[in-house]
């Protein structure tokens, strides 16, 4: 016995839950977990199962590709299936500490593959995890230069790799860059995005005077700090604060989300539509 | 063109999702949104769809219960159906008012039928809303009294009752009078619960030196304020308050709390599950 | 007995906490609650003290501005002193409705003069409760002819106005407007400032698919949505909510925020520091 | 230059304001911050102070007492101090691993000196960090020969520590351990308390079932889970989450509650009142 996630997205129909469960029916699966979300107004359907039982992947899937509508897209997964991550950073250790912390403690359902700074300060706090690190510095690089000798390392070195997390990444990656991994790149900006797009949000945040900050795990697309949006949090924070203490609050923030956001990824919760995220 | 909620507890098996959805497609039903849980302890199966169609309720009743295991519970709710409310309140106005509120502004899918209040103070308040009050002192009486005199009063003036809304009623209902009304009363407590049964819990909770307060709104049960929660929010505090400023911003949390509980009920969105609720 | 809150506000030096306490030990006043902030880096002194005693209002002020730097900003407010509040709306009730239920209930240390709105739509409800209300339709005016309307008014209805109060008003204010109430008017924004400025919000909110949605009370300045900020709060959503629902969801966030930001405001805990609010 | 930490805690009285910050002038210190609260109830002032010059701390002492009334608590520190702190923990990493980043990120004015541990399970994980790590198993032990040989432990590898910080030690400590460390020992407690004392909090919570489930950091007393609370965060939770999910996202709030915790304590903020804590 198994279990399978089931990922559905396609155009809304009539009798689409019903053709689904048939399907589960006849194939002697037990359903787990079932969420639905329909968006009315683009007329799309979004459906996440988890079912157990044995089952040939390639089977159900043909079967279920029957029982929706054309184009549909369809991914039957293991939930045993480990992702391959490359997490990239600069120097600050919270995010990337978080991650390896839960890493070691077997709370996340993949296999870090090492990590990446442009930086070798972090160097002997990722080696304490037994993990391969590489330093990259951008200096006297143009950051095109620097990019493709990046994308050579990740190659090189993670030819598996199925997802990057910046995990507080301090470059601005480039189109070109990015276009290597579409939707394969997750990003904590430390802010509540949209507010405090760009550099030092903290630094914004302290002179616009706001009585928030926050933080935002996203997408990296082409657009800066403008892909979707994953997940959110924020936190209360007054005039006494001077924008470094709200940057070293905030981290406590930043770490949380950007570990939660991962963990929805590994779970398989994250439909993408258009600008947003389905999370089911 | 109607729309429906289904609602559907039952003992859980294979096939419950393809079966009701089949049910809908043969009556040509459209899922607007589906809702499922399963305990899977318990082995229980809860399911909530607002489906739109035409149909005749009592047949889409019976074709699901042919659909579904021996002794399910069933409900097929018309969206338009509005239930009658009854308010319970003492001389405290900022959940009352909240709820008042709301039902001017047409944001309540119910009926608010009046008040019933144990001081006369309320009066001028609830009148404005040009609703019926009526307050029946506890003086001099014994709680038996009272609560014999309080039943009376509700079944001359508002036989038709669907639910009590307790919005600060300070005084402790027994086994007796919450005997009639069997999860058809629901109350809002001052403190997260379980912390803080029982009388003036911002003291308690002063006294305890408490960094957070909160408010919780639950299902009236025999035991005080041990009934099922369903809804809980909480609020940060610190030494410099003292429990009078506890209680004045906890008001804005119980009032936000207890409307929105009553916001679940009136969208049948809670299940009873023991004591626990269910909130599809 | 009577209790005064002194403000003060003035370049920061050596000395000045022990020059000002030396003040209130010489009158024999006893001090209730004392708040101090230093902005390090601007050299401001800012300090709120509530005191206790029998003083001359004038006497205080004059040896507490001996012994503080010239032209240091200094208050002496009686803390029975009531504000003059009007309050500004347009069609929805809510955080209209939640400041006059305060109001009502003695929690507003103000008095409400009455309500202005740009709609017939609110009267019966602002009557409800013994207020004068006033509409002044902008229909077939430009907006210079509309805001001129509306000084006249309100020079004419309420000539003792202390603070404006912009209750969800949803007409866009002129600088020329504004210039009248320099740092007397207060507005809540439906959402987390700096984020979705301008038009509906939360419309903007849900196509950028974020998962948090907020609100922000705040100074009119002349420039649209960037007055220095008082009071904010943020609400989780996600995917399956509507902005029509956001906005709903929303209404709770707004009207805590805004009533709390005017509590601020009447115990005289806010100073203006360039853009943004020292609360203390 | 020095920056200094002043804490006062006496009986209330006219002046304690003017008479420290007159010493503050006359030993020409800078105040960077201040701040004061008392309980008018029990008549006591408290203090705190962060002042910066070139004093000798004794005749600052000295001079301080003579201007404050007979029995005053006063502290002058160096902020430069670093307290000792051991930290104790069973096998989960979570709140103890976020400690230990923090530490080796020099987010913490302290020296870690090592861990202790009731298990070897947590060996590996601590020596990454180049921390001495102690395991003492109680198997077959009474809680008292236990006890007494982690005291001698504590005794002979750490006789220098100041704090003892509990980071899910799950073990209870009686009250015999407890007082050779009188306030010198936190705890994080896997609840929002007063809610959900001793064992298992989460499956508690699931069964009473919460909407709300958090964490409290608070100082550890004779009684179980009783003492003064220094620090409290809750969270979200609903029906579907059973209670080993809320474990898992209980460990999210646990781990920044408790290092916020032990933050404030080397930032001398934290005063004892009673069973309550006054945090300035």
């Amino acid at each position: 016995m198994n279990t399978y996630r089931i990922l559905i997205k396609c155009k809304d129909a009539k009798g689409l839950v019903y053709g689904v469960s048939k399907v589960f029916f006849d194939f002697d699966l037990n359903i787990i977990s079932n969420s639905e979300f329909v968006d009315n107004q683009a007329e799309i359907f979004f459906m996440r199962s988890v079912v157990a039982g044995a089952v040939d992947q390639k089977q159900l899937h043909d079967k279920l590709a029957k029982a929706l509508p054309i184009h549909a897209d369809i991914q039957v997964i293991d939930t045993q299936t480990k992702r391959n991550i490359v997490i990239m950073a600069t120097k600050e250790s919270h995010a990337l500490g978080d991650l390896l912390l839960r890493y070691a403690d077997g709370e996340l359902n993949a296999n870090v593959l090492g990590v990446v700074a442009n930086h070798e300060h972090l160097r002997h706090f990722v080696e304490k995890f037994d993990l391969p690190f590489f330093s990259l510095s951008a200096d006297g690089m143009t950051r095109e230069t620097h990019e493709i000798a990046a994308l050579e390392l990740l190659k090189n070195e993670f030819p598996q790799l199925d997802y990057i997390v910046l995990a507080k990444y301090m470059r601005i990656l480039s189109p070109f860059f990015v276009g290597h991994f579409p939707y394969k790149m997750i990003n904590i900006h430390h802010s509540f995005l949209p507010a405090f797009i760009g550099a030092n949000p903290y630094k914004q945040a302290y002179e616009r005077g706001v009585k928030v900050i926050g933080a935002t795990a996203h997408f990296v697309t082409n657009d800066l700090d403008e892909g979707p949006i994953i997940a959110q949090s924020t936190l209360a924070v007054d005039h006494a604060h001077s924008w470094k203490q709200m940057q070293a609050m905030g981290r406590d923030v930043e770490k949380i989300v950007l570990s939660n956001a991962l963990k929805q990824i590994l779970e398989d919760r994250i439909f993408l539509h258009g600008n947003r995220t389905i999370i089911l």
